[in-house]
């Protein structure tokens, strides 16, 4: 019954652009287009699996580097992907420049670029070997322990349109106040059946972001909230947000920047904190959870290393009594398809996970998924669940080709509104 | 491509009972024989994976009722094993009786027994998917990066034979002082090639043992040595050895008992500490941790959970900046397959494992590992790359019926020597 070992024959990085609204945030406002990499792995059996990461120029420079080097290893050598792709990209763990990150992805190091690329590699080679094998990536991670995965409706204060010309357009119309909030979640709860909602903040003062969480309150009575400003937040201000909120909220998300100040907020107001912030790689852990300055990890196997990562991340916080949810960053179908699997084989994943899928309204996917009572059914069809279109990811790679947009940048895209704009020192909000 | 995901029909426990050199620790001495389970998975492909673990009567008990609910379910469900067998048990996580994990093998929760049995069901349903699919075990675990593990040599006071009839026996001879403990560690080095060597310890005066390894250190002149107690000393008994040997060591195992009296021996010598007492549950972690009790964690699959639950404890160690090593109790080729896949796919287990392998003259598989260079090669072959010698396991199961030894007991094998002897309260030595 023994058969070789697939072994990996090819390896592209196709980087691509997806339009992305005028979604507000503590740094400014998404650019109409944001870039991703899409990862193939073909194996000498013919099967190709597919991996999403971050596209910004310094993960597209590992991730190619990284293709031409796992050219030749088996598909199932997962656990030396990470010292392959240092290797290649010619960093090591303690030295190299600070990249950037972009977008308030947190911590800066190598490792953390590293991971978020080895990601989409892992991923790329658990769907050809489920494909392979006829198993379902869940089933590669010792099979999933929840049918379903809920995710929350992720609302933003939004302008209508982007201040630009030829920029991707929709119907969701402006979010600039409570009422304007709540409207988009009701087209949330109508349109995909959301029943918890998260609301980015950061980007008008904290009261009005009070106001608008008492809003959904209101509308949505019995649902969990959650309230990010994305560290927007003096300690004095996230204080008295927790303490006017604090009833009101699931968990309240990065209120403020660092662990000292997420501790010191957590020390006075005794509010569950969230971050995908100050903790995001498994480095700043020990700090973080000594001084209790998080409640809630919001996992990213992008971030994290990949889906076996990501249940190490679980252990941890499992460990020392910390819980787990999921944070999101603009993906498309491949990333939730992952998302989705690793959701499933979490016992302790108790929450909703985060989601920017509905904002996005393209794909490099045949069938995208849909959204149903807020969850996404978990695949059981071989490897992800999910086939690539590639005419889809063509014309989106065209588009990265021709529009020359290499990184994201939310402060540059406000300052087409603003000619002022800078990026705002945090804390934004005193 | 898609298949059907196979499914168990049948899962049996056989307990057996295997011969044991009369090795001495800190409570006693080994018995002639020590009860192990062995577990088959078959699933409805006809495929069968063996697993392998302790015996003793509540392990079994547990084993068996976990034998019977696992009918019907996917032989890729493992998420759930532990839930399942808490609830087939009748037990929780905080409540029930403290069990006697009998010989040494730190806390007595029941979350150490229900993971030191569904460690066996994993094992054996790995096995069996490899064997399913084609692929090692270590490639269903994100692959090797190593093809070889290191083992320590296990070196034990002991006695030439035990003192009662009809016992097995064998030509190690007694070894009851240093030089005997280096004639050991001699025939350990020609026969199996180990280049490092750990004695068990806390059996004569603290000062006997650190003659033994100063005897070891001069006639293997720069092989790693290591010397465990379990516990077996004062703290200040523990200061005082390992100030005296601290250069000599390049572990200390489990000098003292408790986090605590672990932490104290560290802040006063600063000399590294292994432990498979005070830390043997993923509860026991943060506390270990935050004091500095202990800089080596001596996994074990069987008390940890299993493959995937050594990895997670990997992850944590790595993260607080700890250190792994493997730990091994009474066991056979079966587990030493499980542990040699999962040592090769975690790429910091830096460290020789301990294995007590060397000491079982019997198996029940069809081709005994047999050390080389020290080291066991990673098997490719699917599955565990073991068979099952159904032969060899009917007689050792035989034997179980027979003999009626239903549980480890060190303490009452001495008593067969001395009539006076009872468990030495700890710590034995001052």
């Amino acid at each position: 019954m023994s058969r070789p070992m697939p072994t990996i024959v090819r390896a592209t990085v196709t980087p691509i652009l997806i339009s992305d609204p005028p979604l507000l945030n503590v740094l400014g406002v998404h650019q109409p287009y944001t870039p991703r990499s899409i990862v193939e792995i073909e194996t000498d059996t013919g099967v190709v699996g597919i991996g999403e990461t971050y596209g910004d120029s310094d993960y597209l420079a590992v991730a190619r580097a990284l293709a031409k080097t796992v050219v030749g290893r088996p598909l199932t050598s997962l656990n030396g992907l990470s010292d392959l792709a240092y290797e290649s990209a010619g960093l090591t763990v303690e030295a190299g420049k600070e990249f950037d990150p972009a977008g308030l992805r947190g911590s800066r190091t190598n490792e953390k670029l590293i991971r978020s690329v080895v990601s989409a590699f892992e991923v790329a080679s658990l769907d050809a070997l489920g494909v392979t094998l006829g198993l379902p990536v869940h089933a590669l991670l010792g099979g999933k322990v929840r049918d379903r995965v809920d995710y929350s409706g992720y609302l933003f204060y939004r302008w209508a349109e982007h201040p630009v010309d030829d920029a991707p357009t929709d119907t969701w119309g402006a979010a600039l106040d409570p009422e304007g909030i709540v409207r988009q979640a009701q087209r949330f709860a109508d349109d995909y059946g959301f029943t918890s909602f998260k609301l980015k903040g950061g980007v008008y003062e904290p009261e009005q972001e009070v106001a608008a969480i008492r809003a959904l309150a209101e509308a949505f009575p019995g649902y969990p909230l959650r309230l990010d400003p994305n560290g927007g937040w003096s300690v004095d201000a996230g204080v008295r947000v927790a303490e006017e909120l604090g009833g009101l909220l699931e968990y309240l998300e990065d209120p403020t920047t660092g662990i000292d100040g997420m501790a010191e907020v957590r020390a006075r107001t005794g509010v569950m904190l969230a971050t995908n912030m100050c903790v995001t790689t498994f480095g700043e852990i020990p700090e973080a959870f000594a001084k209790d300055a998080v409640q809630v990890v919001l996992s990213d196997h992008h971030y994290w290393g990949g889906l076996q990562a990501t249940r190490e991340l679980a252990a941890l916080c499992r460990t020392h009594g910390v819980a787990l949810s999921m944070h999101s960053n603009t993906h498309l179908g491949v990333s939730l398809a992952a998302m989705t699997h690793v959701a499933s084989v979490i016992p302790d994943l108790e929450y909703a996970c985060d989601s920017h899928r509905p904002w996005q309204t393209e794909d490099v996917i045949t069938e995208p998924h849909t959204f149903k009572g807020g969850a996404i059914e978990v695949s059981d069809a071989p490897g992800l669940g999910v086939t690539l279109d590639r005419d889809a990811m063509a014309a989106l790679h065209e588009r990265w080709v021709r529009l020359g947009v290499r990184d994201r940048d939310d402060v540059a895209a406000m300052r087409k509104a603003d000619p002022t704009w800078v990026q705002p020192p945090l804390p934004r909000w005193k």
